[in-house]
């Protein structure tokens, strides 16, 4: 079992109905779940509620990356074709550059359990040092797209500069190449 | 069975030789007969043959968007990397919003049956209240990828503000939440 | 067995490592490897090797289109998320069209091998008359992925306007539709 370092997560819920108070927030909860059963390192979170406004999703981005510092920041809600959903608009408009492969795989897992998931329109980027992923609003394909794609996010975060990353091996088996790994 | 509401459809054949009658248009016809096989609620569907210039591609998909009121646009032909192929380019300036899902498992389907599906650039995305999806030229093709994607065009048509669509389930078993169903 | 024509491809590798002369090109080499092993009509390779500068990228595909004429330009390295990966940025900015489904499918075939293959941001795409194609640095993932892509590529060079290519069948059982075939 090797050490790593000390890493913070940013949880950022995009619900008009969650920001309202109208609904409760299962899909923030239901990420940091995961984190909980996953990370074997030092983790810490950061959760906010923000309703289906570009711009309030973007400020939000910011100073989740910008002066909280946080390595990974995972989005949840606003990714279909409906007008109110824009998370993946204002994810664009942070990042300065953008992982194709995040949106295709999150897609292709999606699609073995619902045949609507080809309507998800989530991405993936870096800022600065953050990586940036958009997951849908519901806890169970949060969970179905966590379980495939964590595998990559330790190695991710190592290549943009961030701490060392370790998980459980029997819920995530992340990866890095021999030359990466930490003796 | 539920009701469904009247959907009117648009059919636009992008061909510089069905155009210029050297070559009977197939390919729209494949489309009207899988909509004939496939729905279950009223529909109705606009058929247009243009040549393959971009900005004639574009006008025929505003008007059946804008004027026409048709809630589904699919295009067929020039969705390659030939110069002339330039229907994805007309689409990607007419929508408002892009459906990356659509292009990925369009071409994911067309691989089970020929390696060169790779190259098609064919795209899906939102104009107003109108779905525009981009399909290849050959009806074999368009019929293997209808088959596949359009069980999620009816709710995807909901999300934009459209009719309710309903399909014969044995042809296309069309998904929906339980929240977005007619009683 | 039908003849082909010449044709000439570009093998251009970016590395910061090997420019300097600190680490041996293991990448060139195993992709004219897979050009001698697979193609069965005349072709002639020229190879270049530059820093990870989009810059320098950027100038070396122009010459290896537009000057020597290459009909197939393979870059190797520089597609993953380190700030100095800029590959994918210099070939995006020299293509007039890019082809999807290349990034996509290649991505695809890497992801049974690795999950971090989802870091790759490798896309194609088409400027003037030439086929770029991004692959990632390691010798074994160019091969994989050239096993499985390279199928659709002398078509796609004859669509480009490029010299009819053929393939040992053992090897890479390259597709045509029956019109575009030689006799």
């Amino acid at each position: 079992m090797v050490g790593g370092d000390l890493c913070r997560f940013g949880i950022l819920t995009a619900s008009d109905r969650a920001n309202a108070g109208d609904y409760e927030d299962l899909s923030g909860p239901a990420i940091e779940g995961f984190l909980s059963d996953a990370i074997s390192s030092s983790w810490e979170v950061i959760r906010r509620v923000v309703p289906d406004e570009q711009s309030q999703i973007e400020e939000a981005l910011c100073d989740l990356a910008d002066n909280q510092k946080c390595s990974v920041i995972v989005t949840t809600g606003g990714t279909g074709p409906a007008p109110r959903d824009v998370s993946p608009e204002a994810t664009y408009a942070v990042c300065e550059r953008i992982l194709p492969g995040f949106g295709e795989q999150m897609r292709s897992v999606s699609l073995k359990y619902v045949p609507t998931a080809i309507l998800s329109r989530q991405i993936a980027g870096i800022r600065g040092s953050s990586l940036i992923i958009n997951l849908p609003g519901t806890p169970r394909s949060i969970r179905e797209i966590l379980d495939e794609i964590f595998a990559a996010v330790p190695y991710c975060v190592d290549l943009i500069g961030g701490p060392y990353i370790t998980t459980h091996s029997e819920v995530v088996n992340s990866f890095r190449p021999p030359h990466a790994r930490r003796e």
